[in-house]
């Protein structure tokens, strides 16, 4: 579900000159994703998600459950909760699987969680093709977690 | 303030065939955002930002000062400053704070600085929407500061 | 070299309403990008890169020998190889090294291996201009090597 903003509706406001209700934010082409019952809730200063024209970009995800807000038990299960979060938001944008274009890993230990992030992405993509992938190591993580996943998807309005 | 490279210009370059005029770098679409009197300079082999079509892009931006080059004092004041840096850099390719896609923010201590992150961009963003964002912890980053960021924007050339 | 997905030949299966066909991977508008004789060939569950639109996103690249899978001897000629396998990926997509929009440079000291990144790409980039860059500290990356770039590139097909 996608929070729009018509241009007509944008050139009335600018038209109307009030800047209240025609604020920096309104004005913006960018479409910020809304939660849906399948996605997270972000508790911050942070949005799950946002369309940018053709573009989909999915702000960090982890493998937590949706509705208690906390990690998900088992590493494997964990990190396939992570892909499936990403995946249910860029979901609510249009986008899907095959339309990833780049994925960021991040790990607290590489050799540990590569070849598990490599089983899960087996799983959900099948035979490939895989979208291009970085996995990183980095010291820690929110709330002490194992992966975080940044992913970019291209899913054109009319395709 | 942006270095055009009118496709006229390029056409007319390219049939006067003169290789020192019509570099490879002359005649990409991209077009690198010069530093302005809001921004910092970069003194080496980056620039602050590209536009590529709609979207702009902004490189690694630290809170230090656009003059003295020094890093600001106080750990607040600096994330600030971080974040000013790089709005400062998309403005002067036509973005604000409103079109931002994608913000990464890497900290050195992701439970000491992740709050004051929040506090800041609630300063920024105000009560949203927020863009989507991801907080990582890095072991050092340069100069021994203590936090960096990635900014993508989406600011249509005509909107 | 690029996998190609004509809309038409899209069109016409979707019609024809074959799943085994009409998977979800082919119906993505990516452009998933093959090796060629230049790059690098994956060994996993990644692709080297990806054509979205005008954008061209890479995958991660290390300095590894294209032919042994080896990671190069010396720490500049590695950080030189990475580059390289960069621009050869983005090369297969129509992209060259004026096209890069954002390098996100991740290194295992950043002290030690920035100034080897700055005089790499002085090497290539000469005096400029150069793209928009990150550089940062990771703990460990895969192999134990010392640097592994992200890329992205904006490369119109038509300009």
């Amino acid at each position: 579900m996608i929070r729009r903003c018509p241009r007509l509706l944008l050139a009335a406001l600018a038209v109307a000159a009030l800047p209240s209700l025609a604020s920096a934010q309104e004005k913006s082409a960018v479409q910020i994703i809304a939660p849906t019952d399948k996605t997270i809730t972000p508790s911050g200063t942070w949005s799950i998600g946002a369309r940018a024209g053709d573009f989909v970009f999915i702000g960090g995800m982890r493998g937590t459950d949706r509705v208690s807000g906390q990690m998900v038990e088992g590493d494997e299960a964990r990190v396939r909760r992570m892909f499936d979060n990403m995946l249910a938001a860029a979901e609510a944008a249009g986008a899907t699987k095959a339309d990833a274009v780049r994925l960021t890993v991040f790990v607290t230990d590489v050799a540990k969680y590569r070849p598990l992030v490599n089983k899960v992405q087996k799983d959900i993509w099948g035979d490939g093709p895989y979208p291009p992938r970085t996995v990183l190591q980095v010291p820690a993580l929110d709330q002490g977690d194992i992966a975080e996943i940044d992913g970019t998807f291209y899913a054109p309005v009319k395709k």
